[in-house]
């Protein structure tokens, strides 16, 4: 398996691809996060791709001291995909606790790495860098371990990724390549599916972010969009351009106009023309709210029965659990640690 | 809960207590083993104590690129337990790559731990000296982690230790109470069960081990005893004296004796007088023998069903495995990641 695939290679035969990705249970998902990666997921899922999601609740745990109600958390990741458009009954959505035969991988994967190994690895750095504290926990040191049981678990053979975040999996395939080496042949190599989506500007023209208070939420309201919007960092000239290196504010706006409408950023710009900033704005708003009436109005819906994403988490965990004993069974059997027949 | 606690104490209230012990399932226990920790075990057993015996099937790959057979080695572990007294309906013995949930807990327990304490981890520095490797895989630098990991699974208050390994139950007596500090009361804090036991020298006067080749194992029949003990270092004092330090390999043969026909070392020496090292060995071989004789019988009647041992640790695996599942659900709860009335 070569280290990258695209989504041209995957549409010729979907059906033989299985992706994992997932999120960490800290808050509601943004528009950053939808155009990023939901949006993608949801096309996988309707091209026949088999996709799971893992509510990553343990990876909280690596960069907080305690992961304020993880529960609540994960049910409001349930309720963002399946607004935006995955479907439980083709999708899996598990939480990474509740599936013990994923995390028992661990051992036998944390003897396939050295501790040398661990202390190089991109991912580690960057957790470390993200986490900003003088002190790092065993979880995090460990983190592409884990990462690779949730990859390997369901033997996906495709993970997406951006360009910048191929060196993070490698970890997973060094595991996979070891594991196959020494007790035999059981898991694929995964690949990295590169994404092509942009980085999505937020209301300050930076990268949007939960935590860089730049984000518009997915699930906000019209009202709530058009007053994040309004507060969005522009600039005085009134003539309206494309230019994400000199007027990033308005560029972003741009972008996400462009996004929502199916159409690029400078068709955006042309027509406002001279009308400044908050023609600009009135515009956007108008765009997201209308992009996402449908997905918002379903999200409303489904928010106001609890039980109900609960219901699916539980059907997903126990589908990720059916999906993880098979696979520990497979584990056991090669390194001998149960009877051949058993 | 102290630091440590001991023999007399837990007779007091042998009920109240919960000990979890164990073994690598690296071939025969021996001698060493017997009179080192395997008699204890029936003793506290036969107290009324409760006792959980992991064969720790994935501690073997922190020391060995493959493990040899490792289901057979369980096997033959559960065989020497039941020969030397153990018995399955009172004691659980179960596999540790059995238990998913118990390997679960090393994710959260693994977030309690910073690198800096596992780098100075005394159980860690000795198994990468055990090793002799300049390499450390990540499942031994995380040796603390799943050990604790065992311990506390079945909330066992008593780990049974040798004064010089008290230290290697820090790591987990640190996660129990920081585990309890941050989510709430789940863990006893283990204390070590210090055993009076010597250590037992070998044929060639070090302490007894497999892999020094100067092990009597414990179902070696009498004539493989008798070659054992005929070919120990001696001398040529025909004067038998209990002399540890200058004499190790007669005062090795004199202790083996002597904890075999419950008297002291001097009064077996006093005993062969000017007999020399044939007359000592004659005697030890037939104490060795007269004393394993019963528990040798037992052995081989139990060897010749191996679907029986097999039984015995599915049994095992069953009992650990509620444990764990009950132990898992009061973490989860305690952590938040799941719904609080499930």
């Amino acid at each position: 398996m070569t280290l990258t695939t695209s989504l041209e290679s995957v549409r010729r035969n979907p059906g033989q691809h299985r992706v994992l990705t997932g999120d960490r249970p800290t808050g509601p998902l943004h528009l950053g996060h939808y155009f990023g990666t939901l949006q993608n997921r949801v096309h996988l899922q309707d091209l026949g791709v088999e996709l799971l999601l893992v509510v990553a609740d343990y990876q909280v745990l690596t960069d907080r001291d305690v992961a304020a109600s993880p529960v609540e958390h994960a049910e409001n990741l349930v309720l963002d995909y399946l607004a935006a458009g995955i479907e439980p009954a083709r999708a899996t959505v598990f939480t990474h606790s509740a599936v013990p035969a994923l995390n028992q991988l661990m051992l036998p994967f944390l003897s396939l790495v050295s501790v040398a190994e661990l202390d190089r690895n991109p991912t580690v750095k960057d957790e470390i860098a993200h986490a900003g504290r003088a002190t790092v926990s065993g979880l995090m040191f460990t983190y592409p371990v884990h990462q690779a049981a949730d990859i390997l678990f369901c033997k996906a053979d495709l993970v997406p990724v951006g360009q910048d975040q191929v060196p993070h999996l490698e970890t997973a395939r060094l595991i996979a390549r070891r594991f196959n080496e020494r007790y035999g042949p059981v898991f694929p190599e995964p690949a990295a599916l590169l994404s092509a989506s942009p980085l999505l500007r937020g209301t300050d023209g930076g990268k949007m972010s939960k935590s860089r208070g730049n984000a518009i939420p997915l699930g906000a309201d019209e009202d709530h969009t058009a007053r994040l919007v309004r507060a969005a960092t522009t600039d005085a000239d009134r003539r309206i351009t494309y230019d994400p290196q000199h007027r990033p504010g308005v560029a972003g706006l741009l972008q996400l106009a462009a996004l929502c409408q199916d159409r690029t950023p400078e068709s955006v710009a042309d027509q406002i023309g001279d009308g400044g900033a908050s023609a600009l704005k009135r515009l956007v708003t108008d765009a997201v709210n209308e992009y996402f009436r449908p997905i918002r109005a379903r999200r409303r819906e489904l928010a106001a029965d609890r039980a109900h994403l609960r219901q699916i988490l539980r059907d997903g965990n126990a589908r990720a659990n059916a999906t993880a004993e098979a696979t520990l069974g497979e584990v056991r059997r090669a390194m001998g640690t149960v009877p051949a027949a058993a």
